[in-house]
């Protein structure tokens, strides 16, 4: 059995679904967690997901997935943008890496345009909303099996 | 059934696969044409697959889609980075439009970080090379079945 | 009878009135090209009207109005961002250059606001959509007339 | 009858025509006026018709302009690159602002590229010399008349 | 007997010795074909030698040269200053490319002191008028015959 | 006997020596601690010596040596580039504080030539690799001693 | 009896009037937390008052302050003007935020000008030291009781 | 008694509850110095209230407050943003300088961001609207009376 | 005998000599324009000498001074960074400019590096204090005897 | 006796006057240094008069000037712009230093606008040609009478 | 018999061929001159060649080449993109100016994009290695036989 | 017995300790030289110590360091910022490169924070004052003695 993918989730990904749900839709991050999940044991792959409001915490568990996973999932939120941290603790995985967001980026201010995160992620899916994750799931299981 | 998805491929993408396949893998852009209209009709979607060198034909395309697609898929290549008459084109569309590139254009030069394209895409998959394309066949009958 | 004024526009300007026109309005390019060719006309100046997505069409038919025409109105659309070729093109006329736009760039994104056409156009008409195109008019006949 | 069309003018516009007249034409701001009085009376809306060199003098009549006229036309000069206290008169209008210059800004210096101005105008009419000013007056009835 | 030497050019050349030829001469592109084809057959080199007004063309061609240029002489014109889908093609080649201009782009304005073919471009010769191509021709040779 | 000296490491310094030791070498920032404290302990200073991933605890450790080190010694890492909280918690300290690096960041990429660390540090060791640490060290001893 | 006020101040905030007191003003964090409780209290309004050196954990109090606040102080510090985490936090609040600094971050360093967290808040009020927190919670006070 | 309060308001606050007061509100600049006056009475501080749109009277303003005043509360409008001249003024006097907006400027657009005031401004107060202007007085009052 | 010298002085410049003497001197402007009247007076050319706070009354004079100076000395002070009116109303002038400042702008912020008048003066005498206004119109008489 | 004033050239400056004399005059650096000697002579004080196309030997000369002078008049020509090393040798002089430039710099090309020379400089003499010395040596003088 | 023509070189030049030659090539600086020579001899020109490391006598041989030369070659290697002062020295010449470079400036780091020489420089040819001399020697023959 | 290590010093050096050395201490540039020397004897290897002023004798130095150095030390001073020829010197040397400088430039104007210098050294000692160099001295040792 492979190792697992992670899917690590930076700031205020925890609101996903809990903030006016009338509006913004009934989607919780526990929702992804478990269509991601789902989606990866149909072809034997466990899946570690997690999210944080901390820096410091995501960098532990990028370093974490180092040793343990197979492909590394990652929706940085506010922390691709500014954290050259995040990238060095990135750059030292030979994993690929899949740069995740609900929203696109490049579509919204200036001060988004920018990711550091890109400097070390393989692949970019963005806009998609809680589909890009299951997308990113698909395209981490392709990695897996090629 | 349903309007097709146009998947449309902007200058020097006609050399995939043909260009030192030894080196760069034997995947030409035909087979991404047959991969995706697979898996698309098996979806009952109809496709529409081109690639032009040339951005005014790339223009009258996207025109064309505004009337015919159900979906607008876009691999605008470098005009995407230069093209303001491509951006109008696409601002026209009411239809959902998917960006997509073989490579992850924000870890390249720094002339290829912005896109125009991005600023009217829904959504954007880079990086993944051939698979990309099939992610955004995935993403494009989701929008389509929703 | 004088040279004919040359009336050239760019990309996506064919969708003019097409799209959407209970929103946008009825008025067509080609309603716009009739009130030119009526106006001109009344003063025994024939005129040449076009449209085109191509950049390069434009540079071509730019080199022609070189030959052939009094006086040249050209709406770039989003190539008058970008296309230093079209500039090139533009230097090598003697005739009187009007640059005309239906909104007034400067009012929109910032990437709309430079304009390669403006370094080589004697005057600039913006903002007042349709009706522009009629003052452009009028104001070469007045330089024709001078 | 109509609300008059105000047409208020910037700094050293007094200077026009008197200024080397051999050299760059007899045309004075005074002619200027009387050709606009005439064309608009004979549509039947009078005109203000108004130039100073000082800045606060301006915001004054941009502000009066907000309740008594019609059209503001507004060649603003210097001042329409470099005043944000201008801009913030302007946007306190409701009526339609036309920005006319004499010449070409953005064929001239750097600094004449930027128009805060154009941040509020509806439209920009440029580089027709006195002729400008009576576009700008046509358009204005144009827009009085619709 | 080696393969052909191309020799592409990009927008307004055709113009070259046909405008005003009393104030830049009379050499026309033809005249500049005939000298490059004759120096280059006196080392039984062939060459090719196209102009074009359409970016999409010049990529066209350039693809062309990939399988059919012993070496690449390009004189991108405007298009030099803005196409990142000619660099794109440009890369594709494993030929020397040499860039060559009438005048020198980096004593004319700043947005000619860019150039995206230099970031695939071999060599440079800029600014010796028509004797420049016959300077690169001999450039192209040495290259050739080494 | 003084104050000790504080060795301070910021986020992904914990994989040095770790990670692939047959490239990058066997020297673990243990070995480092070990090499610091019995240099400065051979001239009766000791040394606090701690590494985290958490911006907040780098913050508290700097306030923690406003109030018990003699000299503060910090390898922030990716946080140096990026954090005006780490340059405000170093601007409270009186003491000497010396920025060390691993490797030489003025000859990496542009977003490493900023150090916010640099505007409140007194010296700067950069490049000497693990080395550094023990210059460090003698630094801030003849700092204590003089 | 109203939801609290919350005043949640960023890193190195816990230093005020312990660092050199002589100099800088006996007045500590926790004066001025008594003070603003005090001010609160007479018009019958909780005060909820923290400090952190933890971008995270600030993140974490901002969601915390969403769901239970009625008015959200915040002295950012140095996160201010680097975070983009704490924005998208900022911008989940529907409570108007008002942003508090002891000095005049526009009369500092040019780094120190850009503040994040003043895209999403309603008020600021700057440069009056301790006594800008009470003016804080009188507007504050004026914001519920309105 | 003390010497007066000098509040000083620029360009267009004349507008202030005129202009559409059903959407913008019926609260008149004359209605805020009124509060103004009767805040600072009560504490025995008379108070300077003026307004105007020229930038020169706003100088010729604060030197007459150089003179005459205890505090200076200044809302210089668009002329903050822009006016060297009106800093030089400012840095000449030594009493305390408060500005004071109704709006976030840092809100709004870019060019807003800037501030000339604000390099010689010991405090401001913004985004609060008319009460933004009590909190001013009471700022000021306190600094009066410490 | 010759025209008369006129020397401008723009913002703030009646504030010398009156604020704070004991520091600042007690060179008053009027004492300056004393000494320049007596240094032209020897050499029989009057001295017109005024000064400011009004940019559109700068204006105005600089145009008087277009009418009746034969050399137009003038130390514009904050409006020289910011001016463009000014510039242009410079530019109208066919007599030399001496542009004057007391204290040497380069070595101070970087707001005042910049210098509209300079792009119209044909000299710049700056960091003199009171002794470049007598240099400058020593250089003024210079230029008149010439 | 004072101290001599040093007069020290940079680069070029020794073609002044041998150039096309018909066209820039006859007036060569030897004609400026014997009237410098002059006007110093008069009130006692010598001159020492320098010129070298050498940047390291300008350096020497302003570190003797050092020593040896009482006021230093530098002509840094093209040195000004670019050399650093210039800036930190006049920054070891406690003497006055006054640029001096034969053109004004900041009315020509824009890499011409900053000056290293200026943050060093008390005061700067410019665009009055050979008058300029002249210029110079009587602000040294009134310095050193002082 | 013609004037010479001039090639003088910048620093480092003299390591041509020297360093490591068995992977740089064995072409010395002094080969390059040899065939320069004799290229010119054959059609009856004498050559000039020199190389310096120091700025200083590089443009004391610029000085030079404007009495002496027919045409001056200059790779100016590191001083092309940092001096001012030799670009005045260039302009001072008549003399038709060729730059020439061994390698490509436009496609290394951005920092040699620059060429202070260029806006002197009639030609550029670069990248062509030795052979680009030779290039440059034909082209100045070229310009003095014409 | 090792090749020399080399030590080189820019411009301005020759002035340390000279200057005013009751403010700026005694330790003049050959006290640096003394102690260097002596700490490299006891390691048995020499040191070439020297300071010029001059660029291009720099250049020289350091291509004489490329044949005849194990390490070469570098304090660049005001040529570190701006020369461009003296990092392509640099680039020829095999031998590693430590920069030094007396004080951290990285805290001092924007100006020095641009290092060309850093692009080819190996490692940097910043801020250090005179035991800058005696840790200099030790780095190079331990790198000739791995």
């Amino acid at each position: 059995m492979s190792k697992p993918i992670y899917v690590l989730n930076g700031p205020n990904l925890n609101l996903l679904g809990v903030r006016e749900p009338e509006i913004y839709g009934y989607t919780r991050l526990s929702d992804i967690e478990a269509r991601c999940t789902e989606l990866a044991a149909a072809r034997h792959v466990p899946v570690v997901f997690r999210q944080t409001n901390h820096e410091g915490e995501l960098i532990d568990w990028v370093q974490e997935a180092r040793e343990h996973a197979s492909v590394l999932i990652l929706n940085p939120a506010g922390y691709g943008h500014t954290s050259v941290a995040l990238l060095d603790a990135l750059k030292a995985l030979s994993q690929p890496i899949i740069e995740c967001h609900l929203s696109n980026p490049h579509a919204r201010e200036p001060f988004r345009h920018h990711s550091y995160v890109s400097l070390a992620a393989k692949a970019v899916i963005a806009g998609m909303g809680a589909i890009g994750y299951e997308l990113a799931i698909e395209a981490a299981l392709r990695l897996i099996e090629k």
